[in-house]
């Protein structure tokens, strides 16, 4: 197949076929800045799925059959998989070709897959800040990137132009990029996704074991504010298991930060300090306006679930 | 003005034109239940704006103005202030009037505006669960009650007949409603509303004074999921500071169980319990479809912000 000029790969291989896979697909697609799409999965099932949605042209039931040959390899399975994935490819990639994955955590990633990249071959580490609390390749859709940040983290060393070429697949699939080190991506990550997805889970997991509140109280009762916990706390276990079980030191060093403010504004309340309560209520809320000043949230009310647009 | 046949009350003082206030006076008029809806308010530019959308027929500076010859008042003002406009009113209530109130937390009505009404004016205080983080009379929309529940907590010997006409009225608002004592309620809101609220300011207080991390690293990659905090973080400051100095024991029995739960979770990371994890985060997903099959919530990913439909 000859290149057409606007492809910035010609042929891109998705490790794994998801939420995050299959929206790359519907993206790229969208883009017209691929020629060919392979792809593998765990599941035959979601094989048959991939191939019934046309998200890829070619589907391999193996990591390694799915990324011969291909110009940009992208890992799209849990951290926790893409060790052994990378040893499984690293026999057949292809001189010059890129490796790069999706995951939420990119110091294990560089620990996990560092040392199976063959020489000639560019490993950039990347993780698009974007998703749904849905999961499989049913779930993904061709503008889940658009305005979101993709953060990639090529090790010391990695070629410039390569990095440059990455990221100008990321803008065109719809993020903007930023480039920073793995370390500091965890930590980042930690305090702005990882701690607030345990928070999550563990209230709904706390409101499911209380003795005094029936769950179908919880429920009915939801829209006082639960419900937005629920939703965040239905995003994939295994995905997640993987992250907290990779990001071990960030989330820990975050989670004593966030449970010692808890404590502090649990006395406030005891004591009735209404003041000290008021001010951070405050305080909160300049965050909030800058989130939807830099157009990563919407400023409808209840997220415009209720149908209302927003005013700002 | 003559009685209109579909009137459930004829005369509607609101007390305080905030959005739940302002939110009331759509719904009534959408529903036609009502015939003249007065109302009041704290500050001239609040009581200005309501004139100019007309929530109201008659605006006063002072609520025994407003409140004087109602056949209902709903008091739709912070919690903390409930019981000196409930004083401020006694003296003007008509014989057979019925006093309810919106607040988040009951036991506190009784407590502070119960002694000051008269006896022939029927009290029963009220709290639809609904809102959104935006405040002030312009914030109103007639759908907000919508499928939503409102509870309403009427004290021993309250005339049954009086809470099956209030019962209509918020049926006739949009709402299931449900009967049970101030002190379930106010447990039951504090795991599914003011628990969730208060991590909510904690996280995004957390994350606003970290030293590695800035302000404007959070803002760009809060949509990992810290969004979706911010904005239940929003909220109006005043109503929430009077929830948590006025819902003080169930707010601490329930924060207490959530941190323990929560220490568990991050003793499982530390020692890498994956397993652990993975079930916790399983379970999690069984009330958010609860939820969504109690049409409390939308089925569509991240709350349909990305324009994508649910698939049921």
């Amino acid at each position: 197949m000859a290149a057409h000029s606007k492809h910035i790969y010609e042929k891109v291989a998705l490790i794994g076929i998801g939420l995050i896979g299959s929206s790359i697909s519907h993206a790229a697609r969208r883009a017209g800045i691929v020629g060919t799409i392979t792809g593998s999965a765990r599941t035959p099932a979601t094989l048959e799925t991939a191939k019934r949605l046309k998200l890829v042209d070619a589907a391999y039931p193996t990591a390694a059959e799915a990324a011969r040959d291909a110009d940009l390899v992208i890992l799209c399975v849990p951290v926790g998989a893409c060790g052994s994935v990378a040893e499984e490819i690293a026999p057949v990639l292809k001189p010059g070709a890129v490796v790069t994955d999706v995951g939420s955590v990119k110091g294990c990633i560089v620990r996990d897959c560092g040392p199976y990249i063959p020489s000639g071959v560019h490993f950039i580490p990347g993780h698009p800040i974007a998703g749904t609390e849905h999961s499989g390749p049913e779930s993904g859709f061709a503008e889940l990137f658009d305005n979101r940040w993709c953060i990639l983290t090529p090790p010391d060393g990695t070629v410039p132009s390569e990095v440059a070429k990455l990221k100008s697949f990321w803008q065109a699939l719809g993020s903007n990029v930023e480039v920073m080190p793995a370390d500091h991506h965890d930590l980042v990550l930690a305090i702005t996704s990882h701690v607030p997805h345990l928070i999550a889970y563990n209230i709904v997991n706390t409101a499911a074991h209380l003795e005094r509140v029936t769950d179908s109280e919880v429920i009915k009762f939801s829209a006082g504010g639960f419900r937005d916990f629920t939703r965040i706390a239905a995003s994939d276990p295994t995905m997640w298991r993987d992250v907290f079980l990779n990001n071990k030191e960030a989330v820990l060093e975050m989670l004593g930060r966030f449970t010692e403010d808890l404590i502090h504004l649990q006395r406030a309340i005891r004591f009735g300090e209404g003041e000290t309560l008021f001010k951070m209520f405050t305080d909160a809320r300049a965050i909030r306006r800058g989130i939807i000043q830099a157009g990563q949230d919407t400023a409808a009310p209840n997220f415009g679930r209720d149908g209302k647009p927003g005013k700002g």
